[in-house]
Formats: structure tokens, sequence, C-alpha cells
């Protein structure tokens, strides 16, 4: 999974999607793999992280130019789909946070020592 | 490391700081458990949750009620003299993005069942 995004310049859109898994694993990486491929062609899409610990649980944080857009990965077909069997059989909890990213900084140790 | 956190009716705002390790352990473990305890006390503060995979790529999420408890934050003395460390130690790349959370919802599988 890609980390370390670059996303443009504040005022933009991350959706905040923490879960608890299920034990079953039953095409979920494959099912996970082809939502986050649609998203990444959607409208407005500018990137993910994602993280699961040993425990289960996770965070999938991607990042929108517009809440538009966030509006659009929402109605996608395929994300429907495939929250409705992540109800089913994937996951015990998750939570979604819509968020407007205000303000960022970041450090990198290369450009320090450079 | 606590995880699915409660939090109020948005809105409220959220610290996503994603970060890649150096391979130094030195102290990092104690000093971020400090850090985050240290957070978990003052005003505004809502939540953690935490996540770090096995190539040392991580984010930690806090939550918080305003813009000006994240400011308190980030001026903290612990805090700050944390990220000093954090830079000359054990950060390769950090990311902060500070976020208002405009709407969240949320599935439980118990509920479901129930």
């Amino acid at each position: 999974m890609k980390h370390g995004i670059n996303t443009p310049e504040p005022p933009y859109y991350s959706v905040i999607f923490t879960s608890q898994r299920t034990d079953v694993d039953d095409g979920y990486v494959g099912l996970n793999d082809a939502v986050y491929m649609k998203a990444s062609m959607l409208d407005g899409f500018l990137g993910m992280e994602s993280f699961r610990d040993e425990n289960g649980y996770g965070a999938s944080i991607t990042y929108w130019k517009t809440l538009e857009d966030i509006d659009g990965w929402s109605k996608n077909m395929l994300h429907q789909g495939a929250k409705e069997l992540g109800k089913k059989k994937f996951y015990e909890h998750y939570k979604v946070r819509i968020c407007k990213v205000e303000k960022d900084y970041e450090f990198n140790l290369e450009n320090e020592n450079g």
C-alpha cells in the first residue's frame, strides 16, 4: 500500500475510515484492492494511506479535492456493493469521518541534511 | 493503544500525523507514550488512534474539540521537546494535517444482530 501521499495546498478533504475486522478473510484483500483501485480512478482522488495492526484494527485515509468528489465515491456502485459485503462479512465495527483539511506541514530528514 | 474512539457529534477537529520512522529505537516508545499521555490530559482532547505497519510507516490520529485546543497541544513544552528529538532521531519523514471533522457515521455488527 502506498504511503506518504503528496497532497496539494489546503483546503482539500479527507475521509478517515477506521475499522475492526472480523476473522473472515474470504475475498477481503481482493475486494479491498478493487475498491481502492476504483477510487483512484474517480474525479478528485488525491491519494490514500492504509494501516492495519496485528489485532485487526486499521485505518484507511483517502484524500479528495472536494466534498462532491467524496459524495461521488460514496455513490459508486462497486463501493456500495463492497460496503454491503463489508457489513455482512468483514467488519465488526467501522467509523467514517469526513474532514476538511485546513492546514498541513511536513518534515523530511533529507532536506535537513541537504 | 486504544482504538475505536467515541467522539461527539461533529463538528470537532482531528490531527492526522503520518510518519516514516528511522531505525533508531532508543527511547522512542517511552517518549511517544509520554507525549500522548500528556495530550490526553489537555483541554479539548477527545481521543486518539495509532497504527504502525511492519515497514515503520504509521499514523496517529488525535481528536480535539476546537482549533484552539490543537494550538495548545502544539505549544505544549513536552510536545515541543519531543518534536525536536523526533526530527533528530526518530523520523525520516512526517506530515501533519489539521482537519475539521464535518460529518461522521458508523457501523456496529452487534447492533445489526441485536
